[in-house]
């Protein structure tokens, strides 16, 4: 048993139907499916887990006139901001004052309340609980909740409809929501293959140690991907259908992005990008006629980076 | 009869299917289909009908060894020099002077000759017909020719498997060879909508007078879609079955552009836009309903001009 089966995730689609976009795939000449998880509202995957998470909370009557709240400077505060704008629900979001200002201003967008809650993400998170603690707000953790876990796991179901024949899919992963649930869809049917920069190994880490640990947190990625640890709820979704862990460079990452816009036109973010980049720096190397996706979760990219 | 057939697409469709990317379709929240044309091979619908037009020259002989030819500073030299670095064909393309360096790199970047041929693109055109004429290379027209359309009218065969109940697909006008594949596939089944420019009124001009006529060439998305006439063979194919044709100002591209990337985290270039444009200003109002499709055709974009 692990904490999210198929039929949290196939209820979790349900719920979340009206409020995110199936997202659509593509294939490249070299025969690699790519997932565009970039085009989905918000630029990210986040909204799914977070509508998820709180509109169950809506049905269980455990949301509130406190609202929601939740620490990021990033594609999950975007994805809060967008629900809380979107069901009518009073939103605070906290954000690292590291934060990129273009991204706060995007939170701020959505007409949410915008709080520099500290250093860096963590710190922020500790301020987040501190306030939640006060207000009795529910809490929405970008990755480590079962609801989370559920809502992100309906990329990999709508993955499955469109991609039968996926022999492998390949993951980025910073706290882990997301690999947590595409493993919890597919429970060991395809291949799922962790990818992470150098720089933030969690899950390789983790998975070696049999439990999550910290880690060091640098390099291009660390604004999406940057997490000390992996979270509990996604490492024992994940950890028992993860086949392989893999580490790509920060060069690597960097080239891919460079050549998802080159060869598609596609304006991916460093940890966007990181799935494809396990392929075209060879860090992962598929079979001859191993049907690989890559999924490409996130744009919130700055346009002049790729130019 | 018109010059080009279903028959001739679903022939163009088998040749060309292993040179270019089956396209992605994504529903926004409005309801509105786009059809992401603009993640093409080269960043344009271009290929499409570029590697039909060579494919069939050199399946019937007419393909020698001075090899291919063509004038455009834009996509379809884009296109043209892909035919050409992936069929292993002699290749010149004729550039206007007035190209942006970028897109005159990204065709020097096939590793095919390229020639600044004038000052706009008609002088390029004569300068590359006056050549074609010594060495006799197919000359490998952006528009004008049979099968060029029955290329351009793949995208039209495509969309038709993924929106069946379309009621109504709008498309950017330039010269008119995608309008014009796209209406010979249709053949009056949906509404097929032109958008132009205000400042380049080609095709409206030429429904009102029933034949192409001249008209001013100017504005933003004058790069992709300044054509002085709509061409021939085009008009007669799309004449019979487009429905309405309407125009854009520049602003409404221009707004179209930052909504496409705001909303979907698509960059498409001012002419790629400019479909998405009739409805996002209201220039085209679709009945309590109807289901659309936008084709947004073109990613050729300078990145900085969507921040």
């Amino acid at each position: 048993m692990t904490p999210v089966g198929r039929d949290d995730i196939e209820a979790a689609a349900e719920r979340i139907e009206a409020f995110v976009r199936r997202t659509p795939v593509m294939t490249l000449e070299s025969g690699v499916v790519l997932k565009l998880e970039l085009l989905q509202r918000a630029g990210s995957f986040k909204p799914r887990g977070a509508f998820n998470r709180v509109l169950r909370a809506r049905d269980d009557g455990s949301l509130g006139e406190a609202g929601i709240i939740a620490a990021s400077g990033g594609n999950h505060g975007a994805a809060v901001a967008l629900v809380g704008h979107t069901l009518g629900v009073r939103t605070e979001v906290y954000v690292p004052s590291i934060s990129a200002p273009a991204k706060v201003a995007r939170i701020r967008g959505f007409g949410v309340d915008v709080v520099i809650g500290g250093a860096d993400y963590d710190v922020a998170q500790e301020a987040a609980n501190a306030r939640q603690r006060v207000t009795g707000a529910l809490l929405v953790h970008p990755y480590d909740h079962a609801d989370t876990v559920a809502g992100q796991g309906t990329v990999a179901r709508e993955l499955a409809s469109q991609v039968p024949d996926a022999d492998t899919v390949l993951v980025a992963v910073g706290g882990g929501g997301l690999i947590a649930g595409v493993a919890s869809w597919y429970r060991g049917a395809v291949k799922v293959v962790s990818v992470e920069p150098e720089t933030i190994p969690g899950m390789a880490r983790a998975l070696a140690a049999g439990a999550p640990v910290e880690v060091e947190v640098s390099g291009l990625a660390a604004d999406s991907l940057g997490t000390r640890q992996v979270g509990a709820v996604p490492f024992a979704c994940a950890a028992p259908f993860v086949h392989e862990a893999v580490l790509v460079s920060d060069d690597d990452i960097r080239a891919a992005q460079r050549e998802l816009w080159d060869l598609a036109r596609l304006a991916a973010e460093p940890g966007g990008a990181a799935a494809y980049a396990a392929l075209a720096s060879g860090a992962y190397r598929p079979a001859p006629g191993e049907r690989v996706v890559a999924v490409v979760c996130g744009s919130n990219v700055d346009l002049t980076t790729l130019t």
